[in-house]
């Protein structure tokens, strides 16, 4: 059960409209469900008002689908990240209502999130190459119940294009920045607005890009103080935290 | 002149107690100054909410004082960070009413900050050594006008004096993770409250912490999904990013 | 032939049941035999109480089960680690007897072991995806004859789960803690438990996990003074010293 | 209280030589001091069976004094690490009965250890060199209550000198391997032995030991498989986890 | 004989106004002089059109003075970088008209070098503290005959001071980029010029900056593909090669 | 439009033969194509002299071919680097007239380009394995308009190779240097040349070669001062830089 | 042609046997024949004492078989090292005389080379994953002309295996240790010869062996002085300078 | 006793002038004596053929001095490396015919070495800053025996230097190649000569060159094949090495 369903929940016991038995009983449901081969955190939409994601890699399709079904029969929505095309092709088989973006590796089930966040969540991707990454934070934050919004290929190197958007970026309550290669785009973004930059360095370049090293490295020693920095190609993990910062009453 | 001084003088133009001839020459005093040695922002304040802070390395004690009577001068609190004792002698030297926090190696002119955020900033750290990185993010948000609180030397292989303390976490708005050495500490904070977590490395530590990088990369790839990082030491950038998000409305 | 068959041998000729020259015969049987792809140590059992392994990259199917028969007919019990599944194939293919844990790519042949531990071997795993390098651990610390006990996905981003399991971590008389990603969960079990705890990074993470190069290093750095370290994904490794340690007098 | 004492207490209560109410006061003593600059742990000798070390880097000699002195109070016996000559100065200064062992690092106050545990403890070193990290296993497991013996100087270009002593590694419970540069002394001691070896890189040697990296890199994937690995120089969590290892009833 | 003087004399030569004897025991003067510590080669300046230039560090205050005779009694002007204070101070009291930048540490000796390049060299620095590599670069270029400009402290967080000066940049030649921390300034400037940009990292910064390896990686990976690379602190060569870019006809 | 049509149709209206309204229209194109994959600039031929270039790597072989369409609709000649052979198969396909070189993995449409530059651009190449990365140098700086030589298998190792074409280095108005292994080709190079020398490090080579790490440390810390050096297999931008070089007025 | 059949043809004209205008045209061949491919050196066996061998990986089949044709044709012996089996069925399709050792990677064409050394090269090898880098030593070596001996699996952790055969280390004139892992063996071998020890890391181990840098930084930090190293995997060039030091007078 | 007085001793027994039981009472002195500090090798000369040498880093000048005086009064001549200013000092006060080489950090004590080397070792150095490593080579090999020649300041930037010295290299029976920055020396000597060369990478450089890295990497992955390399700045094992090979029969 997630966290606005247990408001509404609470909300009615308290207007009298549900029996307080029966949301012990709603509520008493079991925190963990053990599937074959994980854990399923049922409670954590509670605790944390996030539920549970499904990290797909290293799943077979056929265990994405497992924890899919005990999350959803749980009353849970689910969002699973990461997918390979064999895997959105099992969750597609399993269930009629799969939503899917397969630039980001994203698919999910179960209704529209409910908007919870203050403001809007800025997506800002330095090349095409870094969409993938890019995408997967945009579409887990629209999935945890954000406003969004994203700005595609604004690298450095054509600072206009970025500075013609700045109007977006300065309008958002934070700021996610992806970018590979030199990974220079954070500091830019971190110098135009006065909120709390996420930079994402991604694996995108060659050579002495490392795997992603050059734009780690790039983005943890920028010049810009409002920079924080999240794990190579981390979309989900931007999109957390950013979700938790617009939550922020 | 500071944001909340320049609210402070706009309503009172809006409200008929300035001229507005007399609003217009204290704000178009200069943007920068010169000094021989560097060029000092004097609307910073403005234009991010938070003054210009002096990062005192690889400056002359003089620099130092140099910078910091330009920044008085034009109406601004002064804060300084990773001094050296000369550094401070000097300051002291030249100013009357200097603050200063010799472990966390800060130093500070003006009056009490103007209580400005939402809720409170917990710097959490692991070992006694991880002070001075703890007591600059601590000094640092204190010095913008948050409220602060302070938990050490809860490492976690004493876990429990961390969980006994779960009650001041938890409080907080965000919270700000220092340690060194395997710099696991982030993590376990990020499983314990559902609220931004800011994570700090720091150089403690000798042979594989290889200058904090062991802490750096074990911040990064936390299994918990609310944790950023900032650069090794960087108590002063985990402290700004805080303050940002502590002062979303 | 094996230590504990040795000593049942040697028991036998101190109370005349065997004689000197059978009991000689037995154990001047060849302490090597050469395949035509490897030495087979067959006297290894005998020298440190525990027989040969084998280490099954590299080699073709056709050398295991060539060296499983070896051994074998040396009187040896067999056990063969990191197998793909087509050696694992083979060897069921050339025995009738074979034992098999896919996901820990173990498999062996022969009787069950002896027991011979003092305590219990506790392995410790911090989430799924360790899964396969804790079962190994537990593989084969169980082939060598000690009692074992499993905690599984108890990461230190939830540690009150870890906690509600310290019972059986504080009953063990040796830990092995599996992790990946930033390896902290040796540092929490350190903190819990007075005995041994041999730690185990696994190559589970991306990004900066670096292959496993952020566990290790923060399992060198740990803060808790009971941790020792094996190799990456060394799960066999930590189980032959705990083996070690468990047979101490 | 160390734990010793603890048990003392408890038999003298259980044989009526104490009033239980003498040992409640006895063992109602704090928990923790908190120095002006670090809480000190005053149970830890009960509920590990290791009393708190000083470490000494970062602290100020009269720091080093005022934990010692806290810790003294509190009935238990002190020993300090990595000191500096000016600290051990200090201690001397501060106390009578200082011990001290120059070329370890060492200095220890109070009665000799009650010997706690049930075999041998065997350290040896490389090179010369290598004779600090050596010592300092050596007097941390000498003031932890072990037998020791030493072998120094016995490097593996001059492998006849090891094997000459290999009956004292052989009479061993446990062995602290330490070596520098290329870090090969563990595998082959490990091959002599069947008992756990601890191995200890150290920073000794120039260009390409990467102040202990080679030897580090070279014990954790050493060919010997009783080898585990603390962290560079430690020689102290080496002979914390031996001394776990040879009380193991 | 400096290439200029070279050209002097030999239009003098054909022109009649020299002798070709003696403009040939001009020429023939030594190609190289021994002094006890160096080979100082006396002809570079006729092969490359650049004179040889001292490189102080690990050189005595003598032994650099020693180098400046033997350069300046071969008709040659002098240049020497990296130089400490004693260093000058050395210089000072053996030559009368020693020019000097402390800041950049350099010191040279002799006239006004000639007005060569077409153009100029802009150098271009993101932080006060990458000024000393900077001024390097700046004052080199100028000793080798170039027109010069300077923009110091425009940072990629403050890409409005850049951008205001992009007149300067676009105006240049050639275009010097010096950055430490994340090294993104050469990007942007390759955004904005479609000339060559030569990019130097320096080592400012600290902690994951790792002694200029971030700018490094940084700045090879750079996304505006104008950008070259020289070793980190490296002024000197970015002046050289912009000198030699600067001069092509 | 290219700049130099661009420059034909300004001398058109210049010179009476063109209408300004014509002309207007014929510039009065978009300047970005947003292509659902990417947005294509249009314009850069005209802002940079150098049109755009597709970097085919991550690109499908449609997409390669939709943006080539964008851009020879916008009447700009087509470069395409690093096409795998499926790639190639689709734009020739698409296309009558691809021009191909497969060991260099480029493809080009569009007719002769005209010769700009203002001297030649030699490529000189360690080994065989360097060809591929050499001549994609050659082909791009050849289809950029410049007059090109290439040098291939004149290694080090072999000297007097490399001093036999020292003419065709000498001739150059700027050398790009390709090298993989210990990388020396550009530190002999730029002693034998006195212009501008880009060195390009190539992954060719195994073990401490590290994918191009050895090569591209040994041409950052060339001795030699005309040397800069791109990124790891970064033909292109060898050839990028030295066209601006080469095109220098 | 190779030097020995030129010290024969040599000879030949100066025992009057061969005409010297035959001599003339046998040695006038060419100096090198460009294949489209590559540039095969005929004349380096004339130069080096060995001829030209043929490094496969990167090569097609079909160039393989190529300059073996061509160097065949000119009268000299073939070898070619690291050969994919692709590659070696094209040379045994293309020729009668192939000779192939499948493990080490080897094939050659020819006759048996003429003994030339003037001892024994020992190989030894630490385990049974090193064979196929010290079967590539040994068989090169071999085909250059020398005696060779061959010790295989006699890793450190079994050091009675290494020192049961110091006989044959011993009367070696030069000793080649292969090893992975931690690369042990060549410090124990340096200890036991007053040879020269060439040490060859290869690439066997995972984690921590990080592909072979462990063993290669402990060879290069070994305590045995009588050390050199080449590259990781190397077992060519540790061939061929053992053959030169076999060669010398 | 060094081994050619064991030989003369030997055949001065052999010849009758020498009582075997004189003879027995020289040969049977002790193998080792162990000073406080350090155990001192009295046999190797005999053993090894070359005596021990002292490696003076971390020992007191009081400790180099006593063993120097133990290897003196076992008749040994001394020879140590890297001594610091004080430790010759001490040297020259404590023994009367003290060599020294202040460049190499070399001293030295005892008569002229006999030579016993068949031919030459060169020693090569590519800057002056490489000249204390090639010195200590240099030095070392010619106290070992060894006719030596030494060519200073010929680095590949200024390839006609080495060339015009390439007789001495060729006249060389093994080359010793010293070199800091990008390490490229080496590769250029190997192909000069076929005899084996033996690389030294040194710590001369800044930035990239990370201490010695990006030699060593270049060295190791030399495209000449008659290269090995030792540690960095390790001239003494450069020159071990090639006695060895300098006195094979």
């Amino acid at each position: 059960m997630e966290r606005e369903n247990l408001r509404a929940l609470l909300r009615s016991v308290q207007e009298g409209e549900t029996d307080p038995d029966e949301a012990l009983s709603a509520l008493s449901g079991p925190a963990f469900i053990d599937t074959p081969n994980a854990r399923v955190d049922l409670q954590r939409a509670v605790r944390h008002g996030i539920p549970e994601v499904i990290f797909a890699p290293g799943k077979t399709p056929a265990q994405v689908v497992e924890v899919a079904k005990a999350l959803r029969e749980a009353g849970q929505s689910v969002l699973a990240t990461r997918l390979s095309p064999e895997q959105v092709d099992a969750l597609e088989a399993a269930f009629d209502d799969v939503g899917h973006d397969a630039l980001a590796r994203l698919a999910w089930l179960g209704p529209e999130p409910v908007r919870q966040g203050k403001g809007t969540i800025a997506v800002v991707a330095a090349g095409t190459s870094d969409l993938p990454v890019a995408r997967e934070a945009l579409g887990v934050a629209e999935r945890f119940g954000n406003d969004v919004s994203l700005l595609a290929d604004v690298g450095v190197a054509g600072i206009h294009r970025l500075l013609a958007s700045s109007d977006t970026l300065v309008a958002a309550r934070v700021v996610i920045a992806v970018a590979g290669m030199e990974g220079a785009l954070p500091s830019v973004v971190g110098g135009l607005v006065d909120k709390p930059v996420i930079a994402v360095p991604t694996s995108v370049g060659y050579g002495a890009a490392f795997g992603g090293l050059a734009a780690l490295l790039g983005m943890l020693t920028s010049c810009a103080s409002n920079v924080t920095v999240v794990n190579i190609d981390n979309g989900f993990g931007a999109a957390y935290v950013a979700t938790l910062i617009n939550r922020l009453p």
